[in-house]
């Protein structure tokens, strides 16, 4: 999409901190990253979500040779996945290298966590499993 | 791992809200969901990051095939997936649906993220990519 800055970056018409890249990904630094090394994963062709690229797989497969990477030169304690989706509609993972003590929290949005009956998870269940 | 619960819903030693299964996955809800439909998804064998898991590709392909289910049966906005791993040292993914007005964040700690120089973020780089 023109307006999209991600496949500016994917085209190389906006420069990126590019960390690698093969036919279809292209992996590059968040330039506000949460932690030393926070890395952005995305699909050089244009799809608003991950899971809308036809080769998922492979796409996490690429995120998988990255955090190697990562893991290689930052020796993080371990790395988070990320995907939200709603700044940028270009779909794209982050790589979120964890450091000791590096103040990010542990659980995602622990006061915000349900109650919900034995019998609500049934009834949710059987919606997906149908 | 015999003190591992994931490792217990997986042998069927303890019961979950099963979603989906074939020989290497499982996926069940989230007992305290952050949203309606949270779901974990594991391998069925005992690793302690999602990226120990050797069919990386396949593992993400089976976490495809539920966020398809998800979306099917519970009509969310989006999904977010997110690892961590702190709490349970299972490798787990979760699968967050995302509704209108769901409270969850749309940035994961928008007050944290760094301001580093182009320098700082070129050194980080070459970290990585060597």
């Amino acid at each position: 999409m023109d307006d999209c800055i991600f496949c500016k970056i994917a085209k190389g018409e906006m420069p990126c901190h590019k960390i690698a890249e093969d036919d279809d990904f292209i992996a590059f630094l968040d330039i506000k990253p949460f932690t030393v090394g926070h890395t952005m994963v995305i699909p050089k062709k244009h799809y608003r979500w991950t899971y809308d690229v036809p080769n998922f797989g492979e796409y996490w497969e690429f995120v998988k040779m990255v955090t190697q990477k990562i893991n290689q030169g930052l020796k993080p304690f371990f790395v988070t996945y990320l995907t939200m989706g709603m700044q940028v509609n270009h779909a794209h993972v982050h790589i979120i290298p964890r450091y000791e003590n590096d103040n990010l929290v542990n659980e995602f949005a622990p006061n915000l966590r349900l109650q919900l009956s034995n019998e609500e998870l049934i009834n949710i269940s059987s919606k997906i499993t149908l």
